[in-house]
C-alpha cells in the first residue's frame, strides 16, 4: 500500500495565528533558541496499489485544490512516502 | 536563518475527523485513487542561527511537550530544513 504525503503552509505574508501562539508559549515553557514559529498541515493519502506518476499527478491536483486554499496557502511538497527516509514506516521520534 | 520543520500525525487507533471530511470528499471532486487520508500538523521552528545539534534536541522536546498531544499524536519527524531536499527555500510546488 502506497502513501503520498502533501504539506501546505500558510503564505508568508499571511499572518498565522496559530504559529503566534506556539511562539508565545515556547519561552514561557523554556524554549529561548525558536524566533519564530509558523504552523501547517500535513496530509497522508493512501492508495491501494503503488504510487505511480498518475497517482502523484493526481495528488498534486487534488493539493491545489482540496487540500489548500490558493489565496493564504503554499503547497510545500507532494512526495511518495517511500521517496522520503524514515516516511515510509511512519515510526514516530522517541522525545 | 535556519529552520526545523516538525510534522505531527494523529495515532493511527484515533479517529481522524478532518481526514475522514477528506476522503469523503476527493471522490466528489473525481480523485478516485485515494483510500483513506489522514490530517496532522506541520511546523516550522525559525532560528536565528544555525540548527545545531541542541537546537535539534530542544526542538524534539518541544514537538513532545507543546507542539503534540502524546496521548493522541505521534511526532513522525523532527528535522533541519536544510537537510531536507527541496525544503530548505520552502518553494512551492506548482500544480
Amino acid at each position: 500500500m502506497g502513501r503520498v504525503v502533501v504539506e501546505v503552509m500558510p503564505k508568508p505574508e499571511i499572518l498565522d495565528p496559530q504559529g503566534k501562539a506556539v511562539v508565545g508559549a515556547l519561552p514561557r515553557l523554556g524554549f529561548t533558541q525558536f524566533s519564530g514559529v509558523r504552523q501547517g498541515k500535513r496530509f497522508e493519502l493512501e492508495v491501494d496499489g503503488e504510487v505511480t506518476p498518475e497517482i502523484l499527478a493526481a495528488a498534486r491536483e487534488a493539493a491545489a485544490t482540496l487540500l489548500s486554499n490558493p489565496v493564504i496557502e503554499d503547497v510545500v511538497s507532494v512526495v511518495d512516502a517511500a521517496a522520503v527516509p524514515g516516511e515510509a514506516t511512519g515510526t514516530p521520534v522517541s522525545a
